[in-house]
């Protein structure tokens, strides 16, 4: 049977008890995190992408994703994330109070690589283990429908087959692929996957609808063994690359991070491409839980509460005479007048106003902006380091501003600049600051001068954010202006 | 004859040669600065209303407007303005090397009150000295054009006519009022008005274009004698409050300042309403040049020089697929894409975004955010003082950071906080710092501390612009926590 809304969980066959699942029959997880959002820009950004951003609630969507697998039927997460995000991840799924492994990727290398990666990790604990891999930013609110989609398709997977979600359409979106079902297989409500289809124009996505295809959730459940063997017979070098990089890991912290020089080998290709379309092992599990990736402003509109006009509004927001419209600012006031089906997106260093039905071209806006080289394009105002945070807040010709946080029990790297001399103005907080062969305890409304050349560090000893005030002035203020002689990061 | 584009200014009639113009027979300009400017909210606001703003060139409009008076056919112009913005209009008189006389307005009281005001001062000149009342916000980009239609529309005046300038209309635009001519009078081209017309519908205004109407461009020349007969016979309460105020006027630093008490007898009332509108006098010359009150951000696009596409950019800006519309940015990337005809405007602390042609209804959201008190609506996060300027450029629970400028040879108050200290970090130039009984100099990269309590006082004695950051830190951080010992000021 197909999983619905209107079947309580603890009747669905198949249902894995609280204490059910073994270690040897748990599915195992695997969060990816890789993409930049870029159709998200300016609140995703390279620094910060977007499924680490809360947009439409107040966790991000990765957290909301890793909360997803609370239920017993599931082992410990695996989360593959870029090298960049490390810090971020590892935060966002502490204060959800979610226990998983980070593995690093040293590169990009598309999803065909990360897929390889998982199924590797996923036989360290048994060669039939059933993975499941899931984008981190995709929308689904039903958890329990999820979970008993899972466990469903679980089954397709033990019997060998590689089970996709299909998504039954709402609508005849032209932003998805679409899965065309063939003959049923099992007793879940599975069916063989007759062919994947590359995302259609609307006429095309409606006949698609009439004829039962389904949307490609690009969610995956496969035996470790079974995607194993057709890796190796659809795409070789991927799996070799990814053997090698997993079996030259390095522990780093808290993280395992990747053999960059193995991994590297790997071609950039999507596992829609390297396996998927080729396998006879296909299966797809149709579902009809609400679920989108919201990869566009617009789907992010469609998904939020709109209010009776159809706005739908966040922050300091007033608008007069507008409809259908979806208007998010971070800090700055942020009004529309007159105008319908808009979507317009403010932070502190950048500004987005884009026809609702065209938020997909975001994306060339991005594109364009790279190649004129501006930094709002990757860069956010605010920048999150593993000690806390930063965020220019002024600059001028000879000096810069910032608004520094250090989280509890954090420290900076022991630095010295040649060009800056630093005022601190501690504004909440304790700060221990040495300076030389000195260190001094600074509290709220207690300021530190470090000369140019000054050999210093930051730190809270404290039990709360200790915040200050950086007045940086001198002839250069660049980042690059640091030599650093220790980092607890290992940076 | 009518002063047109291709007349060259030495052949025109009533031309005054350089030195021709003898002091009595020279016209009066006056500019009148009032309004707030809503419409251009979030460049224009109470704090620095459109006409100081630089939003078509380097210049204000006040600024244009002031240079256009340079002819010796003029006297030495006088400026209206509101107590509120008398500095800012001294030093931008200051800047383009303009002497003006600067008589404050020490309330709102609608244009009838002040032309009342401009004809008693005009009147100290001789009783039959001409006044040209224009308004500080106009765009006429043919000053030579302008010159000579005040000249030819002066002998009307010097006939005892109170004469308006005409435009010719270019299109059936409903935000203007227009003026029905009537028989021709004199020989430099003028008629008599036949009636002024309040806004029209475009279809009425169609209609008016082809029988000939004009716009009323508010501007006014006339007889000091005869305005004040006129607002004798109409407007007696008007005239008798502006008597009053210009009598018991008290000099103010550089200022003229009209008496409170009496000019607050002054009825609310436009000129139009009070005067023009029941004058047996009004007269009119018809003038070519192109003309327009930059009312809103329309008005604005429709002035500005555009792109290929139909837009007009300033600032950090791009955009993708989009046409005919204006982006103004003043300082943060704003980016648009897919959008025609809409108008976006982002400053630091309020960002619009408006359908063009409906950038008039920008005074209704403007109406709508002063009844929620929005502190965005009236203030700039730049707030001039006769001292230089400050900005807030960050704030917390228990903090704020401003970016204080003072110029050269300027000083602020001496001053007292209960709820705050302050640490001063020079950044540009010299401080002169005083803390209670103690007077020290702070220089670039050098810092003070003022604790709560203490009595202080900044003042910049160098030759640049003194530049510092402030980091207030307390229970309390609002602009009212100040008490003022001395103030070179007189605040």
């Amino acid at each position: 049977m197909s999983p619905s809304f209107d079947t309580p969980a603890d009747q669905r066959p198949g249902r894995a008890t609280p204490d059910g699942a073994s270690a040897s029959s748990a599915i195992v997880p695997v969060i990816m995190c890789g993409g930049s959002g870029t159709r998200l820009w300016p609140a995703s950004r390279e620094s910060m992408p977007k499924q680490f951003i809360p947009l439409l609630e107040d966790l991000s969507n990765f957290q909301v994703t890793a909360k997803r697998f609370a239920d017993p039927a599931f082992a410990k997460p695996l989360v593959l994330a870029s090298s960049d995000v490390r810090f971020i991840a590892a935060e966002q799924l502490q204060a959800v109070e979610v226990e998983a492994e980070i593995v690093l990727e040293p590169m990009r290398r598309d999803s065909a690589a990360a897929v390889a990666v998982a199924t590797c990790l996923a036989q360290r604990q048994g060669p039939e283990t059933v993975a499941l891999v899931v984008a981190a930013d995709h929308l689904i609110a039903d958890t329990e429908a999820f979970v008993a989609a899972c466990l469903a398709a679980a089954e397709g997977a033990r019997a060998g087959l590689i089970m996709t979600l299909g998504v039954a359409p709402t609508a005849p979106a032209t932003g998805y692929g679409y899965i065309q079902p063939g003959a049923p297989v099992g007793a879940a409500g599975a069916r063989r996957v007759e062919r994947f289809v590359e995302k259609p124009d609307a006429e095309t996505a409606a006949r698609y609808i009439e004829q039962g295809y389904l949307w490609n959730s690009g969610n995956f459940l496969f035996r470790a063994d079974v995607m194993a063997a057709e890796l190796a017979r659809h795409a070789p070098d991927v799996l070799a690359a990814a053997r090698a990089a997993v079996a030259a890991a390095a522990s780093d912290l808290d993280f395992l991070r990747l053999d960059a020089d193995a991994f590297a080998k790997a071609p950039k290709i999507s596992i829609d491409y390297a396996v998927m379309e080729c396998t006879e092992a296909a299966g797809v599990l149709p579902v009809s839980f609400a679920w989108s990736d919201i990869g566009t402003w617009g789907a992010i509109w469609e998904a939020s509460a709109q209010d009776r006009d159809g706005n739908a509004f966040k922050g300091k927001v007033e608008a007069v005479a507008t409809r259908n419209s979806l208007v998010h600012s971070d800090g700055v006031l942020t009004t529309v007048v007159g105008l319908d089906d808009v979507v317009v997106v403010s932070t502190p260093d950048a500004v987005l106003v884009a026809a609702r039905e065209r938020s997909d071209s975001v994306k060339d806006l991005v594109a364009k902006m790279k190649a004129g080289r501006r930094g709002e394009v990757d860069e956010h105002l605010r920048m999150y380091r593993p000690w806390g945070s930063y965020q220019r807040i002024d600059a001028g010709a000879r000096f810069q501003v910032k608004r520094i946080t250090v989280k509890p029990g954090q420290r900076l790297s022991l630095q010295k600049h040649f060009h800056r001399a630093e005022h601190w103005v501690v504004v909440r907080g304790t700060a221990e600051v040495t300076i030389d062969d000195q260190v001094i305890l600074r509290h709220e409304n207690e300021a530190a001068y470090l000369p140019i050349g000054s050999v210093h560090r930051l730190a809270n000893p404290g039990k709360i954010d200790l915040e200050l005030i950086e007045v940086q002035v001198g002839s250069y203020t660049g980042e690059d202006d640091i030599v650093r002689f220790e980092d607890v990061y290992g940076r």
